[in-house]
């Protein structure tokens, strides 16, 4: 077993019988010895959700060829990976290191599996942190206006080629057709437990309607802001003698923490969209 | 120290030097002595909350005489109270029971200091289980219009004379002359996690939305539905596979457990509002 | 559809290739549709812990015969249950009624699929209430010596043949061969996050020892007391100044949210037994 | 107000009647305004624990001045410090630098008032991060025994003169003299949630129980190891599909918020030992 691959198949399928039935001879076929699988049902949206962990004999694409007969016929949307290939990450970030600090720390001792590609910002301060961590760092300042701004994010997309961005406190919003563009593969963290608090300053929000728990929300960018799939949420309790800024204190240990939750999950290939709702096998 | 009273004293006074330099030793003087004191100074509403017990040799009275002019001259509000006097308590509910069934049980048990006055329902259904525990129910059904069935919850609060209204899952919505009238001592439970998923079927919005967390709220009522002053919230995780009636389930239990954290901390006079928000002094 | 049964097939087999490749077309070709399956392989026991939940057009007993053969050959321990069939279950209590009161409510509002056959209880405490809600009440008094008040518990379960034996705060320790013979059967809640403060006063233990947060679990009754396997836990936030007492009234909501969050899972056929530990298939 | 100080007055005295009646009109003549108060009342130790925060027109040494005769008659330990001031603070480490990137990152942004005067380990691996950081590192290796390197770390001590001593992870055992020393003056984080899971490999043992939750636990240092008394601690749930492995890796992030809430409540004078508890008046 010591060559063996590990992969992850991961599938939606509309619901109809004999979905494992079918395809776990043919995984057996294969030589793969399923490890782990997760199955979810979906009654609203009449779906199934399908993800399997294989140790097999031959690698992603010997399997993409001998199952995409099958998959083609009964999935929606389909896909094989070896789980230890780290997930290529490209992260924007502003001014607030928080989350990419945690990101960084985690991806280097190993909790991560992602790669980072870079990190942009629209501000400078980050640069040092990148250096000494040995990260591209791409300085794309407001200065020239938001489309060229955005025309150098894109590009740096294209140069990278990251299977996923992170919005780690990136305080700009995407443009509709760029936010459509990153579709399922841009994930970004809301400093508010949404559907509360959407938009800017939500933990002033939080403070000022006297709410006792405040919290954050990591979910997938969609050309609607604040209201893409949400991935996962905390909260942290506070109190009436918690100051807006000691909220804002608190929150980035929630931020931090859901976010990387969410990065971990979606590089895991545990996360599905569902809809407007995500589905997270774990 | 047997025949002592426990008192408590508490205040909401604008904010100026000497507030506990002159107080304390007028408790002193009467003979008084500090066994918790809590105090809150709001730097938005430069407002201080102070809430003092203490081991008193004379009764309620007997020290609202002694510092009333004190009182009346530094406080915009104030009461002092015998820790050991249970709240009056009118309990108001429709079809649900698990908020009533959770306050009777703690209430019997000796863990929330109130007396239930009466139940009252627009609807029979709990009619038995407050017979079993000798507590007067008043079926007070909407038949008849709301304005004459709330004439009727009117007329029941002027025969039982509550220090307290628990709106535990009561599903009317009170008019605003009523809910005027009831301002500071009247508290409900909200479904949600407020300020998401005001108004109806929260639960089910909150499954439509695709949060990873559900959650209720004990507020104060005001004539702004779903908007008075916060003295409890908490929440419970759900998944993609959580189903908005199994929601409702989960919520039952967050629910009962709020509110009746919302009740005791009333009924031990820790809770102040201070404009949209409460202090709450623990 | 609306003739089919919803049964759940649940089994545990050592691992080995083949397992979902086999099982899966033995369900397809008895006519059977998988609405749900959770599937876990120990790396430590390397044991597959199986649980697939289908609409059948067979009755538990015609499927049960369909698959034994397959079964029998593959699984340690295997059932196949109706999951719309209540689990009969017998409570037992001292003289706290906060987790029966509890079990009770949620059994009646249709959020626990139980069937409560009888409450036993060495107090007659509870027996108001029981009669209230139509239970039976065996009152079994410790007065006639420890070994007799066994053998009328003994003598009430083979009356009403429970399949689940839930100790509801019941303050006697069993006996080894009682324990023994409930083994798999029996759910304790034991009034501290385990393993923290085994035995007695618990909440006392906490207090003195000064931790921040407080808990309960329940566990699977094993002849070592308080070392059973482990179904569900949670804790709840205490400061210095909770005294023993609130310790005590905090963690009785703890126990009975654990208790009964246990009791759902068991009785959903969720819970597996693995070694020292639980498999609980969400 | 512009040219205020805000001080701390802190202290410990046996309860008795007048404390506060006799304090606040002192620190009134003094000039002081009282911000916040802080009072517990210890029904165990008949300890009273005040913690005053007051807008001074003169500075710490100056108030002292003015209320030591009270303060020496009154209580058993007390203190005045300027809030502003941060709490100088020395970090100890070994190999994991979680929650030192933590503590470096809260501190650098502001949201912890300490000054880190050195970082000491018994490992290089730290090195390049607090040299990026300009953080003095200490590496004093066990090669030469571990009295000689205590020795090295006592001389640190000395040297840098630390208000306050921080074990982030550091996986050495003090001896009972220096522990002593260093009493209520140092901090541990240990990689549980005692009292269970004392030792090492905490994870690992809690994995082999199988509980549902893994916490870890912030505590000062005493000679009993990991008996000091605990000033902070938190959860997070986990399952049995959760590897040790994976554990530790959750475990990281409890650690580095659980031991960052206690440095910060520490250096802003919020803690006090109560015995072998603590209070920590928030």
């Amino acid at each position: 077993m010591t060559d063996a691959h590990t992969l992850i198949v991961r599938f939606r399928a509309p619901d109809r019988p004999g979905i494992l039935a079918s395809i776990t001879p043919l995984l057996a076929a294969a030589g793969c010895d399923v490890r782990e699988a997760q199955i979810y049902g979906d009654p609203d949206s009449l779906a199934f959700f399908v993800r399997i962990v294989v140790a097999s004999p031959i690698d992603e694409a010997a399997l993409a060829s001998s199952l995409a007969s099958w998959l083609d016929a009964w999935a929606d949307r389909w896909s094989i990976v070896d789980a230890d290939r780290p997930l290529r990450t490209l992260i924007a970030v502003s001014r607030f290191g928080h989350c990419l600090v945690d990101l960084i720390h985690k991806q280097e001792i190993g909790s991560l599996p992602i790669a980072i590609v870079g990190v942009l910002s629209n501000h400078p301060d980050m640069a040092p942190l990148c250096n000494y961590h040995g990260i591209a760092y791409t300085h794309a300042p407001m200065d020239e206006g938001k489309a060229a701004q955005e025309d150098r994010f894109r590009a740096l997309i294209e140069e990278t080629n990251p299977d996923l961005v992170v919005l780690a406190r990136y305080m700009q919003v995407l443009s509709n057709p760029f936010a459509q563009d990153l579709a399922g593969r841009c994930i970004n963290i809301h400093h508010s437990f949404l559907p509360s608090f959407k938009g800017a300053k939500p933990y002033h929000q939080a403070h000022g309607r006297g709410v006792k728990l405040i919290g954050a929300t990591a979910h997938y960018v969609t050309a609607d802001l604040d209201e893409g799939p949400i991935i996962e949420q905390d909260v942290r309790r506070i109190t009436h003698a918690t100051t807006a800024d000691q909220a804002v204190g608190i929150g980035r240990e929630i931020e931090a923490s859901v976010l990387s939750r969410a990065v971990k999950w979606h590089a895991e290939h545990r996360v599905f969209i569902n809809g407007q709702k995500t589905v997270v096998l774990l």
